[in-house]
């Protein structure tokens, strides 16, 4: 039982906001009484890590900053009075590292919104590291059989979309439009309403995307780029020609969404998901109104969402499309994404 | 059992969009199969019938067009097929004179979203007449010890506002904002809150309407003209300083909406119930989605909610102060509306 | 457009409960003004049919009865208020032939609670005939593409299970036990189960059923008869252990029950949907309690549940094996219910 | 800030179920690193108590045992991790002493499922001494200008009603049946539901407790001993004649409960939150399909049903009849009990 903790490890750190981000050895750290140390294998990377780093979002990060939030790996040490949590265990640390598990809202299953939350790569050091510590109540379990690359980026983006499904209220039979089906959350957001019962209408653009997009189960594609009318074309996607029931912004721009406000079903919802910084939700009152039209923010999941994320992916139903490189090389997947070149998650093996 | 129906009726009719309003005898109609004639008593008067006239809203009118929908009276003759209904009922021709039944959204409970639906004063003739048809399915059942005068409010007003509330998903305990507490569809918001066991927050402006919003039990009051700071005041005003679980927005502006999405509480709801010609809802999308905030439109009651309504207001619950003139004097009440200078609801006497 | 209908029809007659069935040659009726008349074409055979005709729930019969309640035809006639259904049009007439549509139930979307409901071979005649009439907001619309009589069996058991499942709250990922599910109704809800996302725990006895269920998706199988017991061996078929989040019983006996109601998950759900005349729900009341179990009884659906569980249908992800006879040949068909000795559906062709 | 904490203290122990209960000196304990150090002023006395003395549950106790769980007093030492419990914060020690927080169950905020829950006065000490520890993140928060007196009987009663109610889905305006009403959990039952909005009919026999359930809102009362047919009294009570929307049964015996299942309204619920050893629920299947009944029990509240139920009593929409006795005297107290002869609440002060 007896595991080997080094006193060093490698990490990817910012010392400053956009500033140079640093690959250098960094100590160890020991976990809290209630936490647990683990020993990432993968981490993935993800577009708040770009924000984190370049301090673009109303809420400062720590400083000097470890990022990633989406690692999976072993635990190599518990504090005492964990319980539930063994050394050997397979854990993924998420966005959400802590909460107090006492306020209002953890009372209420919403920890992602406690106040005194701990966000891993953000206020607390994240999975950007060879041992990353996380809060025991809050890691997620991992089955052993599962692979460790894999799940990382189910570990953020899968969870997050599937607490949009979820919040969304759509129910199995009904449709669900996906706007940015084609991208990373959309092409999860499109598998996980299929094994949530529901029927999909992919909107995105190209050729590419609209095959990858029928090949994961959308029953329609609206090019948004080739459409001369995206709120009719997506209403004649559906059955009776009413829309869907529900809409899943991924990325949420004005255009989109007021479209998608448009073309949603009387009573239906509207759901965003993505972070743009200084983006605005727009929608006509008398429209919204005498449709009855729900606009909803969704956030990431609580802890029984991801545990039934991770579950539905057990199950073989959900496949995430991704590239490993080592950690070494985070800058050069920073760069890319900032260039827009990213289709898929990129992983990073925290042993190279 | 032999009602005297006349062949003639005073009644105020719209012959253009924006023209002069004609007060005159008009042919009482006989009602369909599915239908009852009532004789009308009283008839409010409502923001809408001015929308109608105006023709100020993306959806015409009939023409021409007896307007009104809030008439409360009795049964004098009903269709062959009506079996509930019976003559000598006290019963209430609403907004939503009928609906298909069968739709999608009929099925639902959701009649006042079905496609097909006929709107008192507005596609069909409405209450400013003394004999108005209306669907037997749809007329709203008025308990005889009810005054018609006083009720004829409720038919409108009040069950949007309950419906609004109800919406809000706001449950016993809980706080609810009304913006614009101490206008007509506020004070009936604040009394029907109360009645539902929430815990009501009245924001408005001057002492008057203070006075008023705390006789019909608001727990605190903001002015929005004199506080320095109204999100912070209306998130002061609840226990735990978080902020109201849903806000009731009965005129929506975009200056309050803003506010509301800032000072509603995480995971809380804001609801629009107002239909100002060509506003928009607009709120930013990183609070939106951090705060889990959903805005939600509201449009009327169905058939299940002006019941609930009606029966609140039958437990004496709910009072709604009205002002009643005669049916001839419609014009009048218009021009005070079209100034602002009314307070609480008038009430067309269809006898004078 | 001008459809021939004839004088005189064959039907299936209950002339006195219990009394001999006669097939013979009757009026056709006409439809009333809000009510269509149906060239039924097929029309499945249902337990409840045996229970019209031997008289032995607790509510009386028509008689003489036309029975049958699964029937799918073509419109050929409509009254004058009938506006959706057109003649041509493919529909089914169900259990609830009709509802009051005014009622607080038909109000709230619960038309088979409406306490003046139409039962189709109960208190109307229903299918066991040529030409039968339903009220035309409550036909079920079928798509023209579907098999009428593959479809027959839908109208009935099909909603049912649907209808049983929905009210279970079991949502997509989480765990049913369906009891008996190798019969008529268990294979279609086994079959619902799977299209909502649901992950199925088979209960019945017999490899034959066990090859059938497995076939059908079920994810696990329990034999009732062979398993030394059946509380543990379902509890041990859930992922954690903790037993299904619902249970749904097709053929309410008092032992299934009470192991259903010690097996499900705290918090679960059971829900009986089989109608056996004396039986009794059972369960302790400590275990209950601290378990916060729910027992639900679930009757037929409303029309939004059978547009639903049509729609299931029509996607092509159900299938319920049927086995075609002639109208003349009801006798026979009884005759093998009594003995227990059908797997599947009986469908009945009227032209033979 | 020193609060001076004695090595000693007075306590009622039960050494062997069943056996004398002594009142003697023992040790006072020290938290835990997430625990906090209560110094009882007052606890109530609850039937469980009862049960857990007699050991007639089917559920070990710990032994030797402190029983009790409405454990009202002041925090006097927190351990190293407890945050947001302070030194001289005013707490109630509940029946779920502490949980896991880390299950499924915790994390859907059903507490009190856990699989590993610790129960004062049952699994762990209780409130029949002067220090007793709870989990911090458990103890509820009472406002400091609360008794301290009053408050211990709605720290199990008062929540387990609550509870109940909320869990019924009855909804502001609709009708709940208290069955039991005259008693201490029926009182408190009668004033929760008309602070939520609800309409109540109290069912229990003797002009006594008529009048007290009259005093307390309750719209009707029916004498189960007086009337000739409980179940047409109760639902004539009701607006309509259908029926209450639910029944909170606090006392379960299988007489009532089987009314209460023939009473309630169609589509109604049935909660049961008493815990008589032994008993069975028992309802006839076929009634309860078609009227789509639902039977649920219902345990104890979680924290944010337990912080709920507090505030209403804090509002002062609450009074719950006590009488204040030395905790030296439990063993008189119980056997009153054990005789019927308490109404209301009793309450030890540890100070006699």
């Amino acid at each position: 039982m007896a595991t080997q903790i080094p006193q060093k490890q490698w990490a990817q750190v910012i010392e400053k906001t956009g500033g140079e981000i640093q690959y250098k050895e960094i100590p160890v750290q020991k976990p809290g009484s209630d936490e647990v140390l683990v020993n990432i294998k993968y981490s993935g990377v993800c577009h708040t890590d770009l924000h984190a780093w370049q301090g673009d979002w109303p809420l400062p990060t720590k400083l000097p900053l470890v990022g990633g939030h989406e690692g999976a790996g072993v635990v190599v040490a518990t504090g005492e009075l964990v319980e539930d949590v063994k050394i050997g265990d397979h854990v993924g640390i998420k966005w959400l590292n802590g909460s107090c598990l006492a306020c209002g809202f953890c009372q209420q299953s919403d920890e992602p919104l406690c106040p005194k939350p701990l966000l891993s790569g953000y206020t607390v050091d994240g999975t950007f590291q060879q041992y990353a510590i996380g809060k025991a109540a809050h890691v997620a379990r991992i089955p052993k059989e599962l692979p460790l690359d894999a799940i990382a980026p189910i570990l953020c983006a899968g969870i997050t979309v599937y607490k949009g499904l979820k919040e969304s209220g759509a129910t199995p039979g009904q449709s669900v439009a996906i706007v940015g089906a084609g991208g990373g959350l959309g092409s999860l957001a499109l598998q996980y309403a299929k094994a949530m019962g529901l029927r999909t209408i992919a909107i995105d653009t190209g050729d590419e995307k609209r095959d990858m997009c029928t090949k994961l189960g959308a029953e329609a594609f609206v090019d948004f780029a080739k459409s001369s009318n995206v709120v009719k074309d997506v209403q004649a996607a559906t059955s009776d020609g009413l829309g869907p029931h529900a809409v899943i912004l991924v990325a949420v721009n004005e255009k989109p969404f007021q479209q998608a406000a448009e073309y949603v079903r009387p009573r239906g919802t509207v759901v965003c998901i993505g972070l743009p910084a200084g983006a605005y939700l727009k929608a006509p009152v008398f429209e919204s109104v005498i449709k009855m039209v729900t606009i909803k923010g969704s956030y990431v999941g609580n802890r029984k969402d991801s545990a039934e994320a991770i579950d539905f992916y057990a199950r073989g139903l959900i496949k995430a499309p991704f590239k490993v490189v080592g950690l070494s090389e985070l800058k050069n997947v920073y760069a890319k994404m900032q260039k827009g070149e990213i289709a898929g998650r990129y992983v990073l093996d925290t042993s190279k």
